[in-house]
């Protein structure tokens, strides 16, 4: 397997995850199910019944317990069983409870060891705080392995080219590129200069149609997959203004060896007013469609040419902006390791 | 391959085998034709063609002889080769022959070593024998193992939750259960008190729609996947009337690992006149309604939730109502270690 | 891998690859783009960025250089990288090249090592040259083994029974029949005698509708599957005339283990002027028919009972009719242990 556990992974959007309903989801290969308690509570259980592996999606969740389809047993969110029909509550049979976290308008889910995972490891997406922004959500499902989802943000060379039309200029390979490591944090940084951005960009970013500007788009890495991009443009020539930047996340979480859920968003102040509200909505709307139709294509048909290998395991080319996802993934491979040793 | 070879399996409803027509069948993973010899008698060959590999299912039956279609080899209901256009027969090539009984409205195949083929084996479904009964016939391919299928019928207590607006009520689990063995053959009888059933339900056993009944279902297994439900119901508190039980037919054949022939029915007696056809008609009528939109996705989830693995190497959890399904998997289990070791 | 790889294989149409247009199509399981050089000169190269595996049928041909669509790479049609927008195109990132040569109306190309692709190695389709024949060009998938397409058509005793309706007739297996080796080639030539065509099968062929004919039906193999058809009719008893003979011509190459291009054609002389022309139209759109709707079907069926065997490692059946195919697959075999020993 190409993954940690010992990790906090984004499970879903925490407004996927309402009162009484309950959320299966496939994570690393586990079937989960994401609920929450009687207190409103996040909580992750397994989602196979231990009696004879019926989807406990097929069943119904009803005052906080979890009721199998099939012969009636029901879990509560620790994933002990409490209900049996026909007797007593097997104590044998125990749905695996994994710990969660909602923060970030995200719900967190850690894979591994439950008495590893201490919630301040959670990277810092502050500007997705509900109480301080408007967040607009996004989910796509990609049929692709999620390194390749990192190393496509880590190295936004390639929105000149496959986002020719969308996100991309002419000018990109013009800029200037760096990139850097902080503690276990990778930094993917890119400076364009004098582009003409498209209008629908420009007009997203606050800077005049049809004029030349200068764009920042700082990437920022988290073990596994959790990353930010901080972007933002000025009229080219003038001094970067971090006021004006936007931030951006894309959560990535291995579904599968070889899919990963995107959870994507973009983020405006809640001082902005019902205006931010509706940015927020709007430009996550817009950045949809590249995200479906110019990466989601290009990722699955990487994908399809690995051929059942693993990144890993690929001898791949290089060119200088694969830096900073090569330094990431082997940041990722010795922690696997380091687990696989264990 | 979890099967067993010594036994006999259904491979269809005789009625599927008209006069001149042939009817390709895979069972325990073989391709098989099934077909009538000159007095009507079934008759069950290999369907692939020993010289090239091309399924006889795509040829034709004449005067009893399966033609090739790719390079019109003929061959008889023996399986011997009778007809080559290009030169006399060749005695190398023959199609294996299965011995083949019809019995009980079915036709009934054995797939081990032929001189053990006895008829006497075939377990006792007179209520299926048409000079005697009317018989409604069903049939659903189910993307499981046959097991699954074994231990559905044999725990019925599901009928409460899997079935609870079709065969079931909410008394199930109030009920008595027992199961024994009788030999080879194991039983799994459930007796409900009190319950209100569906009108549907009540209508078909004969009963006073929305007033409480007693209700016996009683489970017959033989080995491989043979099975008979005999249930009938009373007004509560009255004693059983045996006269007022109707017999359902489930026989079970592997098509694969991971898919299964399923064949169902209800029986009428034939003194029923009329009234019985229709009875037999519109009740099989109904009950593919839950076989087909309950029992099937639930059987293909778990299926799919063995990822590939077998039930017998699967850790199972443990109820009461699991006993009889086990004793059937573990005597299943012995045959097939016994078989492999010779 | 039960393919050759020093031999000449049709890789396309030259029609397919026009001007300014490049053409992916996978070989041998590789992933090949074809394309045209400044000149007009056949190329092709790998179809698999070697920076991170993105598909060069996603990007664009321009000025005869392949633009990867990813990250903007530049290949020329001699594999090398010529564009690099981040910097000096790396010298270490190549495409394979593979020798292709355009004749016969078709592209060749050569999946071996390149210092033995001797054009001259390149077998006689002479009757495809478009300088001196009207050539009706036909292409399908098949989801078979090309060894299947090869037995297919060196064995055309199938026409009596598999294409009863359109290419053959009752009286094919009343014919005579011979194969012979010519050093590297193999003969299989089948000749029938006063047969009743069916009438668009006598028109093609010249000769009076329903009226009784001798034709003869002559099979040209190269390995590793480019075959020929010699075929012509005369009325029964006149001398054959070799002049009213009609080539068609098959060429099958190895898309992977288990499917196959199918490129297929009829030719006639462009001395025939447009009524030639127009024959070669009509005819291919006539052959297209039993090719898809006969042979395909029967041929993926073979694929599927083969169960992802190869026909080599399978017990065959033997009829007098296979010499020619066995004898053919004997000498692929020899070819394939030589190259797995080197």
């Amino acid at each position: 397997m190409s993954f940690i556990r010992n990790a906090w992974y984004v499970a879903a959007w925490a407004s996927e995850v309402e009162g009484s309903k309950m959320l299966p989801r496939t994570i690393l290969g586990e079937q989960i199910i994401l609920m929450r308690d009687g207190e409103g509570l996040a909580a992750a259980v397994s989602g196979v019944c231990p009696h004879r592996f019926a989807s406990l999606s097929m069943g119904r969740l009803e005052n906080g317990v979890v009721h199998c389809a099939y012969h009636g047993l029901g879990f509560d969110h620790t994933g002990a069983c409490v209900h049996n029909p026909f007797g007593a509550p097997p104590k044998t049979m125990r749905l695996k409870a994994y710990p969660v976290v909602e923060r970030y308008s995200a719900l967190w889910i850690w894979m591994g060891e439950a008495d590893q995972a201490d919630p301040a490891l959670i990277p810092d997406f502050a500007f997705n705080d509900p109480a301080h922004h408007w967040v607009g959500e996004g989910y796509l499902l990609a049929k692709a392995n999620y390194e390749l989802e990192v190393e496509n943000i880590l190295d936004l060379s390639h929105i000149q080219f496959l986002h020719a039309s969308t996100l991309g200029s002419s000018e990109v390979s013009n800029g200037r590129y760096e990139w850097k490591q902080e503690g276990e944090q990778i930094w993917s940084n890119r400076d364009v200069y004098g582009e003409i951005m498209t209008p629908q960009l420009a007009t997203a970013m606050g800077v005049p149609v049809g004029q030349p500007v200068d764009r920042w788009i700082y990437v920022r890495w988290d073990a596994p997959a959790n990353m930010a991009i901080f972007a933002g443009a000025v009229p080219a020539g003038q001094p970067q203004d971090r006021q004006r930047e936007t931030p951006t996340t894309h959560f990535f979480t291995p579904e599968t060896e070889g899919t990963t859920h995107y959870f994507y968003a973009i983020s405006f102040p809640r001082a902005m007013g019902p205006a931010g509200e509706a940015m927020a909505q709007e430009q996550v709307r817009f950045l949809s469609i590249p995200f479906e139709s110019e990466d989601l294509p290009m990722l699955e048909q990487q994908q399809r040419n690995l051929q059942g290998k693993s990144l890993r395991d690929s001898k791949l080319g290089w060119l200088p902006g694969d830096a900073a996802g090569a330094r990431a993934r082997n940041l990722l491979y010795a922690r696997m390791d380091a687990e696989a040793a264990r």
